[in-house]
């Protein structure tokens, strides 16, 4: 069994010594939006007002092939996950040029590509397998194997937050894992998949029909599980989910602020918010995808998206799009002047005119 | 009588390239969204693909005060106009953080704040009047002013571009601007007061009645100049929009893209686009407000928002949360890697089953 650490509350004082200075800045109450929620959020999760600007924002990308994706479910072939883990480590994806831009380093980890472990590479230490299993005939993992990704997870949070990260970001990638995560989702929050399967990586007609009865065949396979978060990862997951939902938690026991990224990513944090109860209030959305699942399990976690921007790419691109407005969010109640020191005239009272 | 030259075309060589050269990077076509867009947008306006980074953006505030700013319309007293532009010169302002964030520069100019013009403040240099009228009982400028202002606005953007400005932003700062601002948008679609009226700085219902009733008035009073964008701008904007006006459509003359703000900016825009048809080619929408005319403005302009925040503070602020994304657009189809350099498998064709 796996057993999280209650995870702790944030500081509500803090959020309300926030909430109270965003009040002083010049400019009128409320005028900066969703700017200062998410600065009394960072402030609530650092314990401290004004919140300081993070210094180690940090993406970890997991990497695993899925056995669905040999049924015709994506538009890629699944040799394109072992080719995207070398594309990120040489720098050249998408979520390396984003981390740039944003001021955050980014982390490959291959919990299950289809391809063997390396002694010296350090991307494949935490691997538990190649390739999961195809959900739709069989379970994704051994039970087994679910624990041991998830503890893979949980093990990664603590050596990131151990090395200073005091923001997280979690990314994925893996073809046919965005129809593991539907199905996933769609277990949880009890929805029929025709609701819930997207276009993945730009599927067509014909595709999208195979990937919804694989996700109607995972959910049948796995329906007595559902109410057993590990056990639903071993089902109808992945080790790459599995190591997510361990990440997500784990996370939030060690009082770190972390950006979701899309439909895989937000999966299994929904699975990882059912064995970590509460995980989700350190956690804040980074964007929306196309995607119909990351709407459903964005509305399960009462998570509101910082961005929509149409992002349908994983690795953690939509969370690493949404970091420099967190950041703003945070210089603004540390750094803009108060009504008092910049001698501007306070609000007028109810009888103003 | 203002003419403006005709507005160049964006460069169509530069963005087919740029739809083209999305398709080699290592991700699936299409799956960047709106960054894909944005960037195409970038290589349209400079001519060329792959896009420069931005190396010198700049915000230039436009701030003015308003005549009906007297009658109850705004939840600050008029007086904050004058010391929000020396909040703004001090640094302290929501702008200066997110400029600073952004990697941009600020400058404010006075077209019209209710103080005096002082010879050795370069602030003031283009400054046409103190505050402007009361647009509900009279117009806001006299012809020959409104002209003078649209004319400093073009100036002004002919300085920046000239200075080396490769990316615009504009924003406003004047109590009982978005009066003004709601006026000119109502005026030039053709909706009713109630329909456009939002809550501004954040006021009351009583101020939002007569907030909306001075738009009646003004709209009646300048019912016979619809037609004629100079004299609308006379009759219900003020010297602040006027010289936005002239800004925006300048900066389209000079082919230098630029980013629009709120509900105060874009009506200056949309006047802007009938004074200089086609101007809006070289213009994005920042953000999204919650001002019902600001989204009645972006839909007649055909401009769909970056993002959506909920601010509503002006001074450019939704345009300056924006940059960093924008920023991330042209960093990623400049920086990517190709699927030949990354030696990443392609898509596969319509029998990938």
């Amino acid at each position: 069994m796996i057993d999280f650490a209650d995870i702790p509350p944030l500081d509500g004082r803090a959020g309300a010594a926030a909430r109270r200075r965003q009040d002083l800045l010049t400019k009128p109450p409320g005028s900066l939006g969703r700017l200062e929620d998410l600065s009394i959020w960072v402030a609530s999760c650092q314990g401290d007002c004004p919140p300081k600007q993070f210094e180690r924002a940090r993406i970890v990308v997991f990497a695993g092939d899925h056995g669905v994706a040999g049924t015709g479910v994506s538009a890629y072939p699944p040799e394109v996950t072992a080719q995207m883990v070398a594309n990120i480590e040489a720098g050249g994806a998408a979520i390396n040029t984003l981390a740039e831009a944003a001021g955050a380093t980014v982390r490959v980890v291959d919990m299950a590509v289809d391809r063997d472990q390396s002694p010296g590479d350090a991307t494949t230490t935490h691997k538990v397998r190649r390739s999961s299993g195809n959900i739709a005939t069989e379970d994704a993992l051994l039970l087994d194997e679910a624990i041991a990704a998830i503890e893979a997870g949980r093990r990664i949070a603590d050596d990131e937050v151990d090395a200073g990260a005091d923001l997280l970001i979690v990314g994925d990638m893996g073809i046919g894992n965005t129809t593991a995560a539907t199905t996933l989702i769609a277990a949880l929050i009890g929805t029929e998949p025709v609701a819930a399967v997207g276009r993945g990586t730009g599927i067509d007609d014909a595709a999208w029909s195979r990937k919804t009865a694989a996700v109607r065949d995972a959910l049948y396979r796995s329906r007595d599980r559902r109410d057993d978060p590990v056990a639903l990862l071993a089902a109808c997951g992945g080790a790459d989910l599995a190591a997510i939902a361990g990440f997500c938690a784990q996370s939030a026991v060690r009082r770190t602020p972390l950006l979701l990224d899309g439909v895989v990513v937000t999966a299994a944090a929904l699975v990882a918010d059912r064995m970590a109860p509460g995980a989700r209030a350190w956690w804040r959305a980074g964007h929306r995808s196309p995607e119909p699942a990351h709407s459903l399990a964005l509305a399960e976690l009462g998570l509101d998206p910082i961005v929509d921007l149409g992002l349908r790419l994983g690795e953690g691109t939509g969370a690493a799009v949404a970091l420099p407005i967190l950041r703003a969010a945070v210089s603004l109640l540390a750094s803009m002047a108060t009504f008092t020191d910049a001698g501007v005239s306070q609000r007028l009272g109810p009888d103003l005119s």
